[in-house]
């Protein structure tokens, strides 16, 4: 591959940085959602399709403490119906663009006989503070989670709110070490932080915040999963993971500055691999097993 | 549609102009091609639709006087060689890339039992002298273009050079008044370049550069079109289609300052509409007919 010396951070992270102008950097995010492998119409309407797709690419540069500035959006529309379709989209789409004051810039679209394809590029710049990388973890710092987790299947997937102001406050006036965003669920994605930092990370089981849909999902199934271990291997809970030093933590839950809430739910060590604290003191291995993209729901 | 205070300009232009840090403005172009309605497989290498998913974006860009400087790349891809076909459209793509230091930031790949999508999308920033828009004619001034018309279904519309370099060329030293780039064919984006700056372009006919393949695709047909009219109505040129002033046009045609050469066609007046001069000095229309996005070659 060609060195890309405008590239300062790659495809590893949520978005990518780009060296933009002598005084500024400029982040992308991309997602595309296919008929048929992210989405049915059966368990979505087109307007909840359209405002998860820029939804999450919002969660993507949240999750790197930077804001939305601009979208594109392309459309590959069913024959059918092209048009109500395309307006049912935007439709979902345009209110969270204009609540976090997004530019919808433009795009493309392309009438087939196939399933319906979209994908939404958005544009950001840094925080005011600079972005936050997955890269900065290290034992000693702790780890924290905004909202609650698990359940989303039950409907938070797709009306879930991407955490830009929360961002924004965040890195306004704390000092986030690292972060990502939760969409493969808790468990698998902290146990990625984790090996992309080479620390260990160490779980409080019970300070997770578990979602109402987390009962929920458990209750509807007694056989299954219990409302924790949603919360550990949901997918698609776009809360933010953040990882910063015990004194910062201190002053974020006495502070709790974001309405959503935030949590401290373990911490970093030397070692490897995710783990949970027992309540004897010990420590037990946690898989990193969740949730699987690619499934229809 | 809420006000989108940050979009300076927007989707009627072959970019959208994003206003950005205070010093600063950002460009993005999308571009989504489609299996069956953009290519297909017996007429194009995968290799040869990765690169003109790259191209036909710098072209956007170009055509703005702006200069590339990331993209990502979204990818739908059929479940059968879904690897290889994914590394074909890479390498058809990285030279580009490199050639005009263009950052790979990243994107989204998915796999299904359709047909491939490639959407590609490119941000970039101004040239050193601003943005071209497609406004900005007026009766008086002249139409320069850069290369060659025509024929590009013989091959160029898979391989063109999009005018990048050229483009930052003309706006480091010239003054450009109104620019796009030819996607539909000369007839069709004169007129539409005619109507949206509300004035009349007037064609000389004997000017109009028409390459070797416009030629070519005539002689293999010839009870059908011209050169000429391979010139004037064939799409996909990717050429540069650019307004000046009468003088600037002096000091660019005396400089020849692009290695693909650069040539005055006609000039704008006041009326409306696309007109040739004829040998005896009157004018006549030009229907405003040529090449159809969609058709599958």
């Amino acid at each position: 591959l060609p060195a890309e010396p405008r590239l300062q951070l790659g495809p590893g992270d949520d978005a990518a940085l780009i060296d933009w102008s002598a005084s500024q950097s400029c982040l992308m995010a991309v997602d595309t959602m296919v008929e048929g492998l992210d989405f049915t119409h059966e368990t979505a309407t087109l307007e909840a399709i359209g405002y998860k797709a820029l939804a999450i690419n919002l969660s993507d540069l949240a999750a790197m403490g930077s804001l939305p500035v601009a979208a594109t959006v392309s459309l590959v529309l069913p024959s059918h119906d092209s048009l109500p379709t395309c307006q049912r989209l935007f439709e979902g789409m345009l209110p969270l663009a204009q609540h976090h004051q997004v530019a919808l810039a433009g795009g493309d679209i392309s009438i087939w006989e196939g399933p319906l394809v979209i994908t939404v590029n958005v544009v950001g710049e840094p925080g005011p503070n600079g972005i936050w990388a997955r890269q900065g973890a290290q034992p000693g710092d702790v780890i924290l989670v905004t909202g609650d987790l698990g359940g989303s299947l039950l409907g938070s997937h797709l009306d879930f709110s991407p955490r830009v102001s929360e961002a924004l406050v965040l890195n306004q006036s704390y000092q986030i070490k690292a972060a990502m965003d939760i969409s493969d669920g808790l468990a698998v994605d902290l146990s990625t932080l984790a090996r992309e930092n080479q620390v260990k990370a160490v779980l409080q089981p019970a300070q997770i915040p578990i979602s109402a849909a987390a009962y929920q999902s458990s209750s509807e199934n007694p056989a299954g999963l219990t409302p924790l271990d949603h919360a550990l291997q949901d997918g698609e809970d776009f809360e933010l993971l953040l990882v910063t030093t015990a004194q910062e933590r201190d002053r974020l839950l006495r502070d709790q500055p974001l309405s959503c809430g935030i949590t401290c739910i373990g911490q970093f060590a030397v070692g490897e691999g995710l783990w949970a604290e027992t309540p004897q003191g010990d420590q037990e291995r946690v898989p990193a097993i969740g949730y699987e993209h690619g499934a229809t729901r």
